[in-house]
């Protein structure tokens, strides 16, 4: 289906959006009215531009208060209607969003609206104008899109059918399964929001929080089905008010909304598909979408493991100290690249120090074990994410990489070798064994921590939502002695692959952190200990806060004080854990999960940002050892 | 009364907190359970360190999940109160803070919460503890204050009284009336809270938006009158989760929450006097707040007008042109320091280059007329307003200066010289007469609208209504190129002083304007494009936009055209205005307003807000002249 977006979702000029939107690959742009009113270019001249960038202007929006009022505000309303007509036929639209009378209706009546809508589009077709009449979630009378249909239907007027927005029928929760009884042609407009699940006032949720599909709670690839089945064929157009889209870059903002639609679209397609396959049994599933117009890309491809998590800086030395502390082994030198491996069990970190001048220990690169590298990299190149550079010699494994929101590196692998330690990635073969295997407790990578900007954390939800096929199921809120950090945790139905996204507080620089599984916790810390790790200090307030909380015996606590050790319970079983300082932007934690325990220890949160902070600003007090 | 806060509201460790609490003054503390498990400080450190500071520990708190429990579990919260006893034995803290049961609560008895309490209440006792109870507005059965006294007052025991909070009162919308039917000796503690009016689930807006006293929108002046004739004696203590404050800097915020308690105790105190006052009719108002315990200030002194406006720059010659454009006559220069004044009517501009080295244009200094400096200079001192400096010599006037929360220097002056041209403040004859007063259209200063960074908003709010007794009628929001600005317009009842607070997007530097009052601004326009000045331009889809909202004929169109003029109306009159270009960052609107029109043209400032963007990027036009 053609992509449309509102320029209203973009930050800077309208010229600045519409080169935006062309080069992002948008088919055309709803022009949002005072876009066009504070632009220094004419209509003509926006039109010119949008012609040369191949983008069409698909809507005018928004024309507001018409209907429902008294005849002499009706002839008003009219004047004003002619004037944004005027103003359309120089653009050159045809299509206007009519929103329904949130301030002047006085009259509640579908005949009045009607008749009205009527004498609307009358004096629309005289400019070969359509009128696309939306109910609003807060509308004064009229807040339901089956009554705005209703409505447009009594008009039975050629230039006046409805337009349909997720966010009013979704915030309303509204079905929006009766869109299948609008006639197909006179949707003559569909616009697209998705939104955070936030129970405040819809006008507020509206105007500051929508946010791009996939990123918020709604099943709009369900709603995208509704207008197939209604037989819609116009464009699908995102229309997202979001204070933070609002200032951040142009042309990436952009990018972001189209892949939101790309994925919307395949998520539609494959929801048609499977209904289809239920409905003629034996059927075929590729047929099923056959005329929806929804484009297919290729099959999401979940990750299976972590290959490797890979730390880049100028010098990795203090990275390798820490590494050999918690037990890892070091496997090799890279043949060709200043690239260093260690690994233990499946936990396999890779140190970069290429390209690296200047740069301080950080979580530059995460490679991903998936079943098809090619077809994933299909997905994400049609979801247009940007490709990582990888620098391969003859013998050496090309692998598919990306870049993600933050600027990492993502891998995706399919080769792997067995080896007498068990299977391993294939690209492992590159670097020189420097000495076996670690043979320590730690077993592989149970969750990353990585830190976005407050302007990038919707984009990286979708790249995890859309690329890689992660679940998005809980978010957190941690205080910390800078302020709040928000955690939406992202990860792999199986819970193969768990990555937490982290906004640190305007202005903070949140530490991330990787997360390494071992199956005893203790044996780790006791042995890192000998080699002379300092974890980070938990304080004895905390020891005393677990025996209120959870009524430890003296022999537990005692064990975990000796190792720093941080502890949590749920009903499924027990989380021990505990961090090393943090070198660069980087620490790692090692933990042990016993029984069915799910979670990431949320509460301990804030005893580490706070022990963090200690050390940061060089008050750590001697340990007892 | 005294003064306490509650160690979540500020930023930092919990050192930090107790130093920058006594630094404000406070009185005492509440000491959060987390401040204290994620602190390196033992209780008995932090005990010791609060004694010395002169702090007193007023609360632990919260204890959750208690009452409405089967017996099993109650035994299990007992063992768990234990703890917190003995933690508060070692902190020297004698009240804990109970809250209603939001998790585990099975049981919906007035009866049985009275008994589980009376329990709790005997192991209180034994540790010499008192349990403040109190009804969360989202607690699971019990969340209005007067069911938590009920089952309090059923309790029956010296160790179980109510903690009364503000925000779960009034957040429900409850009426805090009732709070005088409780007998003040058995209202253990009172937390205080102010909160913008959202309409959102009152979790989130607890947790995350609630605001000092004065901030917002509850009437707790009102409220602290039920707790005075209630008899309560014990401490007034904030407690405001904001997710600002807890970044701001932790010594500046606490000087900032202290600020509110003063300004509300002199409100609470007011109040009392008025009600005294017409109880008993002819008796004495400053006798009715005996034995109530609130301190009263002095007299806020709404200014009643704009003495000067001050602009500091290195070099301030380019602000000189734009003045000598508009019409403004140069009126001298000091006798003393290198400050210049220009002035039309009552606008006066002080222009200051002292101390300014490599500093470009800016709002430096706002100076009131009030009826009596003395007394405001009192008030401002009472609510801790850190001094501005100002070097006096000998025949030079000595006015009281303030700093306001954005850096902003404010004077206040209520001396005031007769002169040919009418009244003006007395230091104007500082200046040497360069050429008589102005002549121009330019008549005063109608508002000023002045940046604050996202972090110093809700300070700078209750400064102007605390120090200057300005009211807080709206907030706007404006969407420019880089994002929303919200604007909070603060004005004086009579609308003599308008001061509009904007809150630019993260990163944005927003520019300030001084908006100067005139009687045509045709003539001014005329005037000033003849002395070469080329005002912001408007662009002509702007003109397209009137027609089509006013209706307005093309020789008004026509006319707002030519002179780049912009153009607002409501039912009570009609408000036309210009921009002109910034210098530094600082720029100047002139408005004339006809009618009863009182508002600040909204809808045009992303008109203004496009146009500098495109000033500030080069892309302007040439105009048509």
């Amino acid at each position: 289906m053609r992509r449309s977006i509102a320029t209203v979702c973009l930050s800077g000029s309208l010229e600045d959006k519409l080169y935006a939107c062309a080069d992002a690959g948008f088919d055309g742009v709803e022009i949002f009215e005072q876009d066009l009113v504070v632009s220094d270019r004419s209509p003509e001249e926006i039109r010119a531009l949008a012609d040369r960038l191949g983008l069409s202007l698909d809507l005018y929006q928004p024309f507001r208060d018409f209907e429902g009022v008294t005849p002499e505000l009706l002839e008003e309303n009219l004047r004003r209607a002619r004037e944004r007509f005027e103003t359309m036929r120089r653009l050159g639209v045809d299509t206007v969003l009519v929103c329904s009378n949130v301030a002047t209706a006085t009259v509640d009546s579908d005949q009045v609206s009607a008749e009205q809508l009527r004498r609307l589009g009358d004096l629309a077709a005289s400019y070969g104008v359509r009128v696309a009449f939306e109910a609003l979630a807060w509308g004064r009378y009229l807040d339901d899109y089956r009554r705005s249909w209703r409505i447009a239907e009594l008009a039975d007027h050629e230039a006046v059918g409805v337009c349909l927005d997720s966010f009013h029928i979704l915030s309303r929760g509204h079905d929006p399964a009766a869109i299948e009884d609008i006639p197909g042609d006179k949707i003559f407009f569909v616009q697209l929001a998705d939104a955070p699940g936030l129970t405040m006032d819809v006008l507020s949720w509206s105007r500051h929080h929508r946010l791009f599909p996939g990123e918020g709670v709604w099943d709009l690839g369900r709603f995208v089905t509704h207008l197939a089945r209604a037989g819609y064929t116009g464009p699908l157009s995102l229309e997202v008010f979001n204070d933070v889209f609002r200032q951040t870059d142009t042309f990436r903002t952009a990018q972001h909304a189209l892949r939101s639609l790309v994925w919307l679209e395949d998520r539609a397609a494959r929801l048609l598909a499977d209904d289809g396959a239920v409905r003629h049994a034996a059927g075929s599933a590729a047929g099923s979408t056959h005329g929806s117009g929804l484009e297919r890309i290729a099959d999401v491809d979940v990750p299976t493991g972590y290959d490797y998590v890979e730390i880049k800086a100028e010098d990795t030395s203090d990275v390798e100290v820490l590494l050999d502390q918690l037990g890892l082994a070091f496997r090799g030198q890279h043949r060709t690249k200043p690239v260093r491996l260690w690994s233990s069990g499946d936990a396999r970190i890779v140190l970069n120090e290429q390209h690296a001048r200047e740069q301080e220990p950080h979580l530059a690169g995460i490679g991903f074990g998936v079943a098809d590298a090619s077809e994933a990299s299909d997905r994400a190149r049609a979801l247009a994410v940007r490709p990582a550079p990888r620098r391969t010699q003859a013998g050496e494994l090309d692998l598919a990489g990306f870049v993600a929101p933050s600027g990492l590196e993502v891998f995706l692998n399919d080769r792997r070798t067995e080896t007498p330690g068990g299977q391993e990635p294939a690209w492992a073969a590159e670097f020189d064994r420097g000495r076996p295997g670690g043979g320590g407790e730690i077993t592989g990578i149970d969750h990353l921590n990585v830190s976005h900007g407050w302007d990038a954390h919707d984009e990286a939800v979708l790249f995890y939502t859309s690329v890689l096929g992660l679940e998005k199921p809980s978010v957190t809120e941690a205080a910390g002695p800078q302020g709040l950090v928000r955690s939406q945790v992202m990860r792999s139905a199986s819970g193969a692959v768990r990555v937490s996204l982290n906004v640190a507080p305007v202005g903070v620089s949140h530490p991330e952190h990787i997360a390494l599984a071992c199956t005893d916790v203790v044996e780790v810390a006791r042995r890192a200990r000998d080699r002379g790790l300092r974890p980070v200090p938990v304080p004895d307030n905390y020891y005393d806060d677990l025996r209120a909380r959870f009524g430890l015996d003296e022999a537990t606590l005692s064990l975990l004080r000796e190792h720093q050790l941080m502890y949590d319970r749920s009903a499924a079983g027990e989380f021990w854990h505990f961090y090393t300082p943090r070198v660069g932007r980087v620490c790692f934690e090692v933990v042990q999960r016993t029984g069915g325990y799910d979670v990431y220890a949320g509460d301990n949160t804030p005893v580490l940002l706070a022990a963090q902070d200690r050390l940061d600003r060089g008050g750590a007090r001697p340990s007892g050892w």
